[in-house]
């Protein structure tokens, strides 16, 4: 199964986005066939007020510029609300538990809940005590919204994610988890290049491989060289994540693994650069690649606007 | 006059909603009157946007969960429009006079605001040199909103106010104040049950007991088994408020009266037990009350909304 | 030419509005009659969504009371959606570079930027690398919006900019380097009066000169009594902005400078008081004079919602 040969059916059985460890490959074809039909509506002006009425409760207990227009942005072309509600706003989880937060949330009428948080087992008590839809916009371990993205952004480059290789640059942290999982759901081989003893938990790693799609190839490895050899899109993201300390041995472990003019060289011909953003110049990328012809950044930035109306549509439409 | 015989007049005399001592009997029938009807017709999906085109301005000097989302639903509910202005983004009463800021706000098109602050005098000033009604999200003195909305969920409970009893644990500050003016103006029986030293002050005592409609008893005491014997509505609320420092012996006075099962089975046999939230389990009630089956916290969360959009609607619509 | 006798045309050539520096006579003059007709229409309740479906971000990196309310507002009344991004949302120039930030932006469906900050640079920067129109809310070098304001209340007192004088007592900063350029623009004669070593800088004065209508006078000096003579317009502002220390040498040089009846006093017959807001009772101004017959401070901060209607709609009308 390719997924430019998937027939979409317009149905997920998923009634959250926690994480793409819950989703088949089908299901991540779906949210992508929806997103882009989504995306030619709106650069169509064709109007898809889908959700108006609905009100998306964006919890934040991060700063965040991407999640925070793209939700509110999203929602809104949708037809629907977004209530912004930071941390210092309410006190999800401290001043009140999380089962009280949620079900006060379900008799107020919010229709689903974005959150960016750090803990994943929060946006899992969020999913278990209300009937909301619930969808991740960063923790510590996962960052679905943000992969469905880059997916997007792969394959309108490619037009097909069988034969092609990711490779990613960095901690096996949450873009690492994500990515193998999306990757490997698709049919695209993945590379997750980390310094030892920074790589992605084997865990996960096994979950990917357990659910590559078509003999889709997931590595983990800290061979810089094998890693970029054939590569055709090259991510990386800063070396520390928000709320993460900075630290000397972590970083030098990681430069060498900076995306510059000399690592693309490196890759396919046809590759492609994405990062998350934000970046930080001079760290994991050079401006020289961030501002290239290679880079996608930009795109991929927009496609999480198209990408999460695509999972705002699909987990509220039927309720 | 009983709540259940009172022919609404659609019409209230006050222009702020400062606190129930302003009320009459009447006029919160008035706003319950209101608040069954705006709930019948949001269940109902019927259109009730009438106030398309106003502006409610939202103060908050502390964080929120309820206030914030249910008065942001429920001004769009209404078809109006929510500005959220939290303390870090305005400075009121810090970096300007409030009776300057009321009247740029009333220069600039906000037609009612809601307020969340600590001083009642803040909203005195408010109300005293703008011209827009100004509503209580909660002072130190005052909850009245969320008393409307306890009452209301008494109402349903019980069809009546009339020969009813609710009985509050607790320190004698804003929630105590509003409950014991609240309950005897609708006729109900209020005791506020404080440990000596603690109980609210006799001035709003004899106000409540001046304005009891029907007999209805106001009684504060220290006695717990006095308290809780027949009461047909078994209140708490945290043992320090938002801004208090924790203080040991006080923990220690109120303990005895938290709200557990024991305490419960004192109760009468239809009581339920209501809470203003957010709970702190373990503290002044236990888990398995508010979880249990004579719990109505959920429902009481959610005529936030309702009472509060009956405000907002009386008091702004005839402007 | 004088403002009374030009012929709209309905186009300015400026694409941002950063700083008066940039715009000619012609220029403010189309904006001032822009926000002449839209204020009547809001008066006439005549419609005027003319930016339906834009989004203007509005970035806050200092809180703000007028210039959040006022713009939030005017996006609104004008149809489109006002998106609040607090510098503690999004760190911007701090976490990305604002090079990043504004093509995330404009990729993501923003059409317009309102932004206070400290740094004129950082407007500039937003301004060179997006397609997104930008709008000073104030810096520490400039505050346009605030003047035209200005102007517009002047205009609406006297019929005229012709042969009146507005006198600013305080520092040379932001508000007195705005207020040479757009009464020297508008062909009014100016006075900056501030201590010795605290005037403004002598660059824009001379832009002011070189650009001042119809033989418009702009003078700077610390002589009081020749400062006051003759003004129909007094004007003054906080000793110390947001950001800024306290400082006892500088409040002692700015306190003779207060703006009180004594003053007022030796101004035209016609004075009249203008301050942006908010005011420091008994530094910079007394109560008496705020509150006295001759200020116009409560119609200048509605004519900020009035005139950045105008500014929002002339730089976006045509995108």
């Amino acid at each position: 199964m390719r997924f430019e040969d998937y027939k979409p059916t317009g149905r997920i059985k998923n009634k959250h986005m926690l994480t793409l460890m819950d989703y088949s490959s089908e299901e991540i074809f779906e949210l992508l066939h929806c997103a882009v039909e989504l995306k030619r509506k709106q650069y169509a002006r064709e109007r898809h007020d889908y959700l108006a009425g609905k009100t998306l409760a964006m919890i934040f207990e991060k700063s965040s510029t991407r999640t925070r227009i793209s939700f509110e942005q999203g929602i809104r072309q949708l037809g629907g609300y977004p209530m912004f509600l930071s941390s210092r706003d309410i006190q999800l989880g401290r001043g009140e538990p999380i089962r009280d937060t949620v079900r006060v949330m379900e008799r107020m009428n919010i229709d689903e809940i974005m959150i960016r948080t750090f803990k994943q087992s929060d946006l899992e008590e969020l999913a278990e005590y209300g009937h909301i839809p619930v969808i991740n916009g960063l923790t510590d371990d996962f960052h679905p919204c943000q992969v469905l993205a880059d997916l997007l952004t792969v394959y309108e480059e490619f037009g097909t994610f069988t034969g092609k290789k990711l490779v990613f640059f960095g901690e096996g942290f949450n873009m690492a988890n994500s990515l193998m999982l999306g990757c490997a759901k698709v049919g695209m081989d993945v590379t997750i290049c980390s310094p030892a003893g920074l790589g992605p938990k084997q865990k996960i790693v096994d979950a990917a491989r357990a659910a590559a799609l078509g003999g889709a190839k997931v590595v983990v490895t800290d061979d810089i060289n094998e890693a970029i050899s054939g590569a055709n899109a090259v991510y990386t993201d800063v070396f520390f994540s928000m709320g993460q300390e900075k630290d000397p041995a972590k970083e030098a472990a990681l430069m060498p693994m900076q995306v510059n003019a000399e690592m693309m060289a490196k890759a396919a011909p046809d590759a492609i650069f994405l990062h998350c953003l934000p970046a930080h110049r001079g760290e994991e990328v050079t401006d020289e690649v961030m501002e290239g012809a290679q880079s996608r950044i930009f795109p991929e930035a927009e496609n999480r606007l198209h990408a999460q109306k695509a999972v705002m549509y699909m987990l509220m439409k039927d309720n």
